[in-house]
């Protein structure tokens, strides 16, 4: 099963290196991987997504906040949450009329081209997993040149953070 | 110096690990990790930001190309290229006319509204990290419950792929 974890770890050299050995000891694959910085710069947000069993998931999480530089870590499984993954893609743009479709295009994803050459475009789109999928699907035939992505992110809808708030985790530093 | 780096890895188990011990062992500190899939499943592309010394820099690029699993490494210093960071900020709304307040600004800075609720509003928003920053800026009066950004993520702005394209690289696989 495919499970969304967030931790909010250390800012310190090493603390991803712990994690990525953690989970590759289990074997497990992770699908993405995003390391962004916080409110905090003590502090930064790793979310991941991973395919595994329920049971030995529930072992990792439990593992992954037994790691010092780990302040917290949270499964997103059977929560009601918002999943964003962002992606740079370039598509060839070559051929009457291509540069003109793919834009249509673009506009009804909310993409937006934010380079354009005289043989590609380069589209920024973000949202769901499933719409960046049916997006690539739609710019397949057009001549996929290059793709990037981001990795999903995710937050909790609820009033409740996600983990820690980083933002209040500050101002209770400074009180 | 601050280095944006791109990977294109082999999607197994341990790639991040063995990366990330790596960098940690030479006491690189990583600001913002990204690994996000590939067109091709095989691969994941690794876009990572670290502050360094130019010429030790130039040492990690080499070691990381020693890597088995790691196909190629570009570092984009000097180079032209686009880079996006993708945030979901969730912002307090209490009080009066704070939500169409906070509504205006996100159209200015060209975000989303993704998630609202009786006492917050989501907002999703990507660009530079200048943006992101300074969106982050004027939402700190408003009250910032939680921030999650995904890591930067890069691309060339000329016709040359930035790190192999999965793409390509898929289509010579089947020929």
């Amino acid at each position: 099963m495919r499970h969304v974890l967030s931790a909010l770890v250390m800012n310190q050299p090493g603390v991803l290196a712990h994690i990525s050995g953690m989970l590759a000891s289990r074997a497990f694959n992770i699908d993405s991987l995003a390391v962004g910085e916080t409110e905090n710069p003590e502090f930064s947000r790793v979310t991941f997504v991973v395919n595994g069993d329920d049971r030995v998931l529930d072992q990792v999480r439990k593992q992954l906040e037994k790691i010092v530089t780990v302040v917290r870590v949270l499964d997103f499984s059977g929560k009601d949450f918002v999943e964003r993954d962002l992606m740079l893609i370039k598509v060839a743009t070559s051929g009457a009329g291509r540069r003109s479709e793919i834009k249509e295009l673009v506009e009804v994803f909310r993409g937006r081209i934010v380079d354009v050459s005289h043989g590609h475009v380069m589209i920024e789109i973000s949202g769901q997993e499933s719409k960046i999928e049916a997006f690539i699907d739609v710019m397949r035939p057009f001549g996929i040149l290059e793709i990037v992505r981001t990795g999903r992110i995710a937050m909790l809808r609820s009033d409740t953070v996600t983990v820690d708030s980083p933002a209040s985790g500050c101002e209770a530093a400074v009180t």
